[in-house]
């Protein structure tokens, strides 16, 4: 691994946050969290993996959907404890089936969320339960 | 504070991950975290503040250096425990004088980062340090 990459910020739990963009609409479609072997395994396929929290494991974006996300550019902030990936998304972002999965948007009042987004798969169908 | 906003998963030390985004050219600006009162006092103004875990305290983007931001929309992904937030940016979001955080690119083999944006201010003096 580059000492780019592994001189990065990663916190106390070995994670750094990674928020990935569409690299042509520029449409931000998720964040996940990547530890260096996600990162490493990132760079060395071209593909996004991300290091899951609740399931303890490294896991290949679009492992299960076949919604992978082609690497474009990997950039990192002024604090070097952030990185922001460009892909190229395959299918749609969400688990939910939409592009985004930022497709709840806030209107000062209401009591839920306002769905903004487009439902481009049914999950049922995607991920079989 | 809207139920929405209160629901929201903030971790374990009450804060949650925001990412600002310019609302016009889509460039995401930079990454910092939000707890309840900062993302009140966001709504509240219109102009994005952040919890600093460095000087554990509430901080108003600009507060030095003029270059606040105005509030265009608030987003959460699926999970509910990170927001999207736009913006319009007055002046430059890098504290380091670009107009993005993310001014340094990964190029593999390379001992150092690729810086990619251009400096917009002299942080020297806009913040006289």
């Amino acid at each position: 691994m580059d000492a780019t990459l592994e001189n990065l910020k990663y916190d106390s739990n070995g994670l750094i946050p990674a928020i990935i963009q569409d690299h042509q609409t520029g449409q931000v479609l998720m964040m996940a969290w990547m530890n260096k072997d996600s990162l490493a395994k990132t760079v060395e396929t071209g593909k996004t993996h991300f290091f899951s929290r609740s399931r303890n494991k490294l896991w290949l974006k679009g492992e299960s959907s076949g919604h992978v996300q082609d690497v474009k550019s990997i950039s990192t902030d002024c604090d070097k404890d952030v990185v922001l990936v460009k892909v190229e998304q395959h299918g749609a972002a969400c688990h939910e089936g939409y592009q985004s999965c930022f497709f709840r948007t806030y209107e000062q009042g209401k009591e839920e969320w306002t769905i903004v987004g487009e439902r481009l798969f049914d999950p049922k169908k995607v991920y079989g339960k």
